[in-house]
């Protein structure tokens, strides 16, 4: 029921074939969007490219596989993430466009490939093991619509890295940077642009690293007031707070 | 605006006073609870004799009983927590029956003493120490209009004390139990008892007792399964639960 | 030997037939409840269909098989939890009305269906992944004789799906609330209700939740009064005390 | 020097005024910035009205007040943050339009109104004692050049008070959500517009809220897709990261 | 009631003074330790020298002073802890014989001098700043009728200090072992003894001692086999169990 | 070398055979203990009965065994922990009056049966599942030359089993109390008796136990004096350390 | 790029070739070190020996033999760490000098045996289970060109075995001191010689040593002031900052 | 006594005024060091140079100059850290040429300026806040006989401050840096250098900086090799650190 209906509701008084204390009633048992409150208006955010999303992880190949098939119908773009390369298999015998990306575990099914963020969203990452994380974030901006590009490898051990891309870094339009280890990789980048920093803690390192703890206070803690933080390891998260950002 | 309000809204269309359209937009910017919505009636509560109430840390004494005498217009009883004997002074110029506890801080007025709960609610406590806390809940717990009866100094060290007292517990119908230092109580009275009992972990205690966190720990993993478990030093907390409950 | 047995002792002494100093000495090592001291009578609460439970981890299907034969000749409920489907068959084979209840791993057995409980506990879950623990709340509520519903998925990111359920949640008696990642659903359910409501962190999440530790201070923090909480994913211990609640 | 220099250095040694050497040498020594590289430019940050800022803790007002005097020379805008009465009376001394919040401690001085930011910020808190953290965010927001607004007081567990304000909800472009205690407000608040939400977790609280800790985790891991966080009690970060993004 | 008062009820029935169903409602309302349970019997400790103790924090000098005059009346020995000069000299009043120790703030009064440990209770500290809570423990042992000795500042970074005492370690037959910061002392002690080591944790320190969770951590996973540890500062409570092993 | 040698050094010298300057040099290599420090004669504890030990994870059950054989040369008593039906199997070939123990995964070769203790060593447990620590810590007792006796199953939330066995309780000079969960169990033990209890918190549990952590800090802050706490899942130390004070 | 073509950069200007303005820009796009910053000269620290190092987990026997394959190109020594048995055989194929350490799992390659640190290393270990992570810091060291020695199974319980070592102590230049559970043992090292001692946590234990956490906290907060710590399990890092210090 | 009078005891034998067993006995009474043990020569230190320190916190100022008093008598340099003026002017009535650095509260007295370091030790440090410590790290490497220089206000948000002083970096033979926050500054200094660089989290920060740990965290996980950390603020034991490193 829309508010057109409730707009017939009216309508059904006015002409004398609803009581009001009936249309009263009726009005008490409306489902909350009917009533004109905020709620977020899932098929726009659809219409615009944005993708339906399924998380892996303790679902068989066929679940997932059922759940992209349903998804499809209403959504040009899905994506799945946390998969193997079974679940892209089963996918791609009714969606052979599906692409699998293996570090990550990420499938992306574009169909829809509109660009809605204004500027490029660079995703920027420490060490060769934080590229899974990285890897995540830049397929979901990418399926979101965001003209993206990466920087992997420019930890700030080797500074000097960092300093010859910095070309990529005054480019973007919104930054992702993800780092395990001691995090300081967003202070850093942070501090060499006027873009705003998500910064993605990693679980990848061992002993204090305490499962991202380590790179997560680091983030939180920035001396740089450019950066806010996502949860450990949660690259899609990051991509969609970015997407959010770059379509502003 | 009232739900009878929106009943003359259909009212004035079915009358041709509105056109539906108008009606629609006027209905949009109805607030929350005009729409059926579930909002807790608090007037009905305060109208049954549950307090409101002051927390008084960072407030002034003038400031606590401006707000005091306003809340004293629209409820009869009146609870100040965490407050001191000047504030307490203040208040009692104005109303000269409130009653100033001084262990917890709590000043409570008590101009309505119906009695909602069913039963009795029994505030028991391990060290002399915790005693500040059960006062707070027993001060809520009398002044929401619960018969309440206390068994203070009962620590697990000494069982002998809590058995000699069997009868209390068994006749009370909810049972908040207040500990700090290892937070065994709640344990030992469950298992006596067929009611439920609200465990209240207090931060007293030193060293490894991380300011109420052991007592914590140890009321959350009770061996006994009619624990359950409200903030620490949250004798208040305890009390509005085990009111909420003993009026069923 | 009960209280009667302690009066035939005194009858003894009365008619001679047993000196007081034996009689002393005899009473000296009676068992602790033929005291009178405040034992629970848990026969009493199985005659009232509280069920028996078993936990399953660490045991054999053999073994769990074995103990709920014997507990089926003294209860007429049993309860296992976090089983799995083979000893859910080990079970059935001298039990054929055990019901396996696949997410949440619970087997119950419910021979007497009387309820006890005064009105309906209702099971408020967050996410899907959080209906495992949910559903062992449910599962045990039900056996323990209490009318259950549930509503889940009713994560507070789409406030409407809540609100839009606003007469399940008034109608209940006891809440159970059951959330992990920011454990968020209790404080907004329990400001919609004048029901106590009981919260069960869980430990879904990654990254930052800690296995259940951010819902789980989140909840301890609510600023709603009508909330107590119990431990990470003790869907059980949260029905059993809904239940001693719901009974009163 | 500048790049104007390098630009010199070249042209003395096409004028024959310099050995290919000696250049070579000079170019070593000069500054990071002079060669290229990504020095953020904030001049050009203050010229756009962005304030210079202070954070007066450990400084006497002398301290503070000579520190201001000397950026209101290259500056219009100036922020002092965590200050108190007497700073703000020794500063009015030499600047009297600073206008001084008390809750927050902010001292602002604002004699560039100029508007940089393309939508509204809104600042949403949950309980009264969030609001210090709340109005620092706000008055650094609006001396940052945005428009702002804010909306107080709409904790998660009355719901209502924030649909009630669902249209200045929807018409912000960036939101900050200020919370303390079980930190839910931002989950709440990003699952009803399709903003970015910045989260700031506040120390308020007290037991096992740790000084801000249950409401940070509670923020990381939010079931929203559009929130990202900052550090406890930084509400300045908050206003800086909103600005940056409400230029875009 | 005592055991005895038990046998007069028997003999009352005997001699057909008292009904038996009386006599069973009496003993019903006996207390617990007239029954024959394990009550520590604690006027037998305070016969054999145990001292009664006062914990002062939070008590106004004449608050101590009178429990203390009320102590002296049933135990000849009494000890104050964590007290101060004011409270030790108003104690002196009506108690010449009390003696102050002023870097622990016991206050010990010792009337009665018997000796009731078999052995010397040797206590052993690491550093000068964990002396406080070494002297709390030596007094306390005195006071329980121990012979003490002390062996201060024998930290683990010069070995040698410890050793050149061996014939003091080897010749105690309890060892209470004080120490903050790394905790270590404890593991190298009881390397060198055969006697039974109680290790208490000192809050002694900064930076990533935590109050002395370093110290009990490394206590705690001590790789020498004859170690048990007492609460962070407690010299209090490792007195009393070296004393009473040192009893048996 | 011994002090006999030492002995012999001086003659050479006295007659004439060495040189004092050589005497100095040949002392100053001299392993430690020849020079009259305090090292524990580890064999004077073999002679009396204590047995050696083999930590088994991470061994091979080959491995194992050839560790066993050697200390059967030198120890009639020998103590395997945490070892398996397979290590076991392998050890009897050779020892075959190893005992193993399947709780605990203990094996026992006693082939010395003298006693050493003075009185019995009880060992009291909380839950069924603390039963394989508690094993661990009842055979290394028995091992030690202890009289030894259990009592299992006698958790705080059933305060009857604990108070039914009184005479247990009273009976033992040293009590070692195993608890998991909320670790409760020492507090309640230890106010029943005046022995001195040793606490061995177990890692059992779930969600907030924190694999033990509940557990050892409700002992460390156990309100009775006579507790001393070892590590979690600590039965064999907790067992020496009693074993030590039983000898006394 | 290299500072000889910065060089030529300023010749073309110089013989009229290019123009200032051209070089002005050539200039800004050159990589970062050809301006002179301080770029770590790796190739320099490979030509004195230095090995290049793959972090093994995670990559399968193939992918590191390929990594290693190309190293061998540039380094004469290469170390491979946290390997196993089967990687080992693959490398030997192309490397059949490789030597495979089974305990800690490095693979050495060590084409250039040329000594580049000043003295020796002198690794020394607590208990047998620290030996893996001592054997990864003596394989590095030597590989980086030191001479090396190791001191293993010297806890401190056994003060006496690390005393009878006192010269193999004292001889060293820099001491890696390997430690679990408590450890102490790099204070007591500390306290006997003159040198540096750089400490390595393990994560060796059980119970509260949390994984190494009990012990690293042991050595930040160690009583002797020539004690600086890496990362728990480092023993790859020990190494590295032992070989910078050896070759000052 | 020394060894020299352990030749005498051996010449006394030999001239038979001493019977072996004497000597044996008096052997086994001499002090630890006299055997030949590794004690270190705190003497031939102090004429190093090395200076002797007072740790000034809970002392008055009198007891602070009386140690300074007596520890002039052996050592020419003293110094005394997180002292204030009062203690400066105590002091510099008997020691005039004593420094009061007042950031750090170091008093230092330095009779003696040879210079014992063979590089120069340069401290760095990230925000005006750090720079107690680092002060404090300063003037106890320079008493401790170390050329120094330092670089603060270089932190990794402004990382063209860090490059520009590329000079400084490179010239070090020892770097001690010091940062709080995030604590990401030795991981950049370490990838531009070759040095050893001893790691300084500082406890400055709020929220979830707590108290040093984010910082001490992102120290320990540095991705660069050469680093090692010492102690939250322990500016002290860094200059020891550097001072012993400086030295070989």
């Amino acid at each position: 029921m829309t508010q057109q209906q409730i707009l017939k509701l009216f309508e059904a008084v006015q002409h004398g074939k609803l009581q009001p204390r009936e249309a009263v009633e009726r009005l008490k048992h409306l489902p909350f969007e009917d009533l004109g409150f905020a709620k977020l208006d899932h098929h726009r955010l659809l219409r615009q490219g944005m993708p339906e999303t399924v998380y892996a992880p303790g679902k068989t190949p066929e679940q997932v596989a059922q759940i992209v098939r349903q998804m499809l119908k209403r959504s040009p773009n899905v994506l799945v993430t946390r998969a193997n390369r079974v679940i892209a298999a089963r996918i791609r015998r009714f969606a052979p466009s599906a692409v699998f990306h293996p570090l990550s575990g990420a499938i992306a099914i574009r169909r829809d490939r509109t660009l809605h963020g204004k500027g490029t969203v660079l995703v920027v990452s420490a060490g060769s093991s934080d590229i899974p994380v990285a890897e995540e974030a830049l397929v979901t901006a990418e399926l979101m619509g965001n003209p993206v590009a990466h920087l992997y490898d420019v930890g700030v051990a080797g500074i000097h890295r960092l300093l010859d891309n910095r070309e990529s870094l005054t480019a973007a339009r919104v930054i992702i940077c993800v780092a395990g280890m001691e995090g300081a990789l967003p202070s850093v980048v942070a501090g060499l642009v006027a873009a705003p920093v998500i910064a993605v803690p990693t679980s990848v390192g061992y002993g204090a690293s305490f499962g991202g703890i380590a790179a997560l206070l680091g983030m939180l803690n920035s001396c740089a007031s450019n950066v806010a933080v996502v949860n450990i390891d949660n690259g899609f998260g990051a991509a969609c707070f970015a997407s959010m950002v770059n379509r502003l």
